[in-house]
């Protein structure tokens, strides 16, 4: 049996993998929707208690109001479990993470115009952000980054972080280590729907924040969409997906490879490479079969590989960047001559990699550019996570006695032709004062 | 008994008066909640036959596959429906919300480090937009040109409106010749929680959109949420406010007009005033009883200033805008001397008018930036509709060969840490095929 999938562009074969793909959200059972609306209630009216109670259920029994925030010493001591590789390898991910948010910092700006009319937008950070990361195997410290440095460097004063605490109550201490080194104000010792809720509604010990971001299980996901609107929340992630566009004279070993690191994430990854050439699919799955002998993860990327993996060869690279864009894929790599040439044609993708040696894993974790990326097709509108998540907006307006009496007459029609007379009124009562003083 | 609630700043009162005004939610009944996932899931999976069998439900028993789209001669009859002065009003709106928005469009860039490292940032309009347009007296064709404009100016190629037709299979004819003059593509006489569902699965005769954004009852509000994910949505609006801080010289005419402006929207709105001013707090009430009495909404505003609306006193404008930043108002105006000296000190709002001479339906018509602003006290997270949420960005990442053999080592040891084997085996394997070449 074949390791991956091997299909023709524009067969009907190709069109219903496309389709499969679209389907593949992990279906959510109404007992989970119903779960975690009984958890956010119960945390919203009950606070601390209900937060410490479900924290207790879950995680570990060892949590109370006392413990519950993580202190300077346990912060202290996770240095000294972490090597010092570790650290090197996370300032340079947080230098490169903060140089290239830093180019998407925006400024307020304001016009004037004739009659003293001034226009503007101000743009501010939000005042208060929660962060949530995953506990177990899913602990992440290069997600703790990618989430905290764009708020840190939009400005945001006050960054909480939520954790599920081990069984022990302890927490990973690389995640400890790189939410120091990151710039993190507090973290609790809390996951799952009651931690977001503790986020979204405060509790007497979590203050409520402005925004909620960050990764987690199905209840995290769902609870975040509820909580949506009472609070800010980044975008809903669903299986994620790497795309390798190739030419002939791309390495086949490379892309073998990087088509598993995707694959290995969860069994329903997507790893997909389009190629225009025959010789490059063959041996591409025949380096897929040798290497991934000495992965550990090798069941998992078995598993998506053979369900969601394709090899598909196409006649001309503008045929495989117009499957990209209907596709929209988390991941792209130009495995290609010139991809500058190519970057335009792109219209839906998350993070493009230009090249042989842009690896994808070379920006899940060091290049600088966000490693949270809109999933799924959803890079048909959602971008990856940035600067701009962590700021809001303000418009103003300021008008002369002379420009409001100018426009006056059109802003009433309009008001009255939208029967909203109180509306008119606002403008009217301005106008019979003044109008005998202008003439 | 008093038109409206006075208070005192720092009191009891004013803390219940605040909380008051966070709970002023409607509340959303399962009822509507399980109707509206029928009716998402009929449209999903029977398409157009869901949609009109709805609208001949809900709306008007004349919609069929056939004429279900707007004609060019059902446009050009509206044109000879509607007086020139409102065709000038409109004209003068689309061109000042232009002049606004274009100042918001940004540039893709990119940079060039050392070690050929390329770096950027890609921007791009959404693909396909669509626009709700709610029916009846609701039909604000303002609405229609504050939504569609930003995404025109953004970009994006096509532009679907939908909007619930009258019994008759009608539309309102200044919502066809705003939605003309702004640039719509396409109308569709559908509404409801169908008519989201069609913009965000598509149907046979419907596109599927990337986007679908606008005002509409609760069951669209809750359409749009159930589909946040498959589509973006804008945000949730709830009721809607205005806050005017005024010192003494402040004209209390104006005042009493603009609070009444915005609480003829709804008897959820919310009007308040804060003032440094004793004087002017008793003359407001006065004008509010006087000019109430012409108003054609008068019911609506005695029960909107009467239950949301409010009168503080205060003893600085310092305190004012502590306030106000606390309650994030959609719309405050700043009928102070020298408005620009505090704007800075403006954290929460969603739109902010400056002085005694930009009232609030200035902003709502004519004045350019966009009337679609973040209600309830979102303007904490949110911000007014603009370009930026009709494009999405895509991060771009090349690596020369040396740059990646540079930080190779650091790469692996965060995805080890992370037990990301295939992460790592994808650096590992273009260094071991290269470090020796390098030397």
């Amino acid at each position: 049996m074949s390791i991956i999938n091997t299909i023709s562009g524009n067969t009907k074969a190709g069109k219903d993998f496309l389709k499969s793909l679209r389907n593949r959200e992990e279906s959510v059972h109404q007992e989970v929707t119903k779960q975690v609306e009984i958890i956010l209630r119960d945390v919203k009216e009950k606070g601390d208690e209900a937060l410490i109670s479900y924290t207790n259920q879950f995680d570990s029994k060892n949590i109370d109001k006392k413990n519950i925030c993580v202190t300077k010493k346990e912060i202290d001591e996770a240095y000294e479990n972490v090597d010092k590789e570790f650290i090197d390898a996370i300032n340079l991910a947080v230098k490169n993470i903060k140089f290239f948010h830093e180019k998407q910092k925006r400024n307020s700006w304001m016009i004037t115009n004739e009659n003293e009319v001034v226009l503007g937008q101000q743009i501010r950070p939000l005042q208060k952000v929660g962060i949530y990361v995953p506990g177990g195997t899913a602990a992440y410290p290069s997600s703790v980054l990618m989430n905290t440095i764009p708020a840190k460097v939009a400005g945001v004063r006050s960054i909480t972080m939520v954790t599920p605490p081990s069984k022990d109550g302890s927490i990973n201490p690389n995640i400890l280590v790189a939410a120091d080194i990151a710039g993190v104000d507090k973290i609790y010792k809390a996951g799952g729907a009651q931690a977001v809720a503790a986020l979204a509604f405060g509790t007497e010990t979590i203050d409520r924040v402005d925004k909620v971001v960050g990764p987690g299980n199905v209840y995290v996901a769902m609870a975040k969409k509820s909580v949506y609107g009472n609070v800010d929340i980044d975008m809903i992630a669903g299986p994620s997906e790497i795309l390798v566009i190739a030419d002939e004279n791309a390495n086949p070993k490379y892309i073998a490879a990087d088509l598993m690191s995707q694959a290995e994430h969860d069994k329903l990854a997507s790893s997909i490479l389009i190629t225009t050439s025959q010789d490059l699919a063959e041996e591409v799955k025949k380096q897929l079969k040798m290497q991934v002998e000495n992965l550990s993860r090798k069941d998992i990327i078995l598993h998506s590989l053979k369900n969601y993996g394709a090899i598909i060869v196409v006649d001309s690279i503008e045929k495989a960047i117009e499957m990209s864009n209907d596709i929209a894929p988390e991941h792209l790599e130009l495995c290609i001559e010139d991809p500058f040439l190519s970057l335009g044609y792109v219209k839906n993708a998350g993070s493009i990699f230009l090249g042989y040696f842009a690896p994808e894993p070379l920006g899940d974790y060091i290049a600088g550019p966000n490693h949270v990326l809109p999933t799924s097709g959803t890079a048909r509108f959602f971008s990856p996570l940035s600067v701009d998540d962590f700021v809001k907006k303000s418009s103003f307006i300021r008008y002369s006695k002379e420009a409001l009496l100018d426009v006056g007459d059109k802003v009433i029609k309009l008001a009255e032709t939208e029967g909203l007379t109180a509306h008119a009124n606002s403008i009217k009562i301005r106008m019979q004062d003044n109008i005998s003083s202008k003439n």
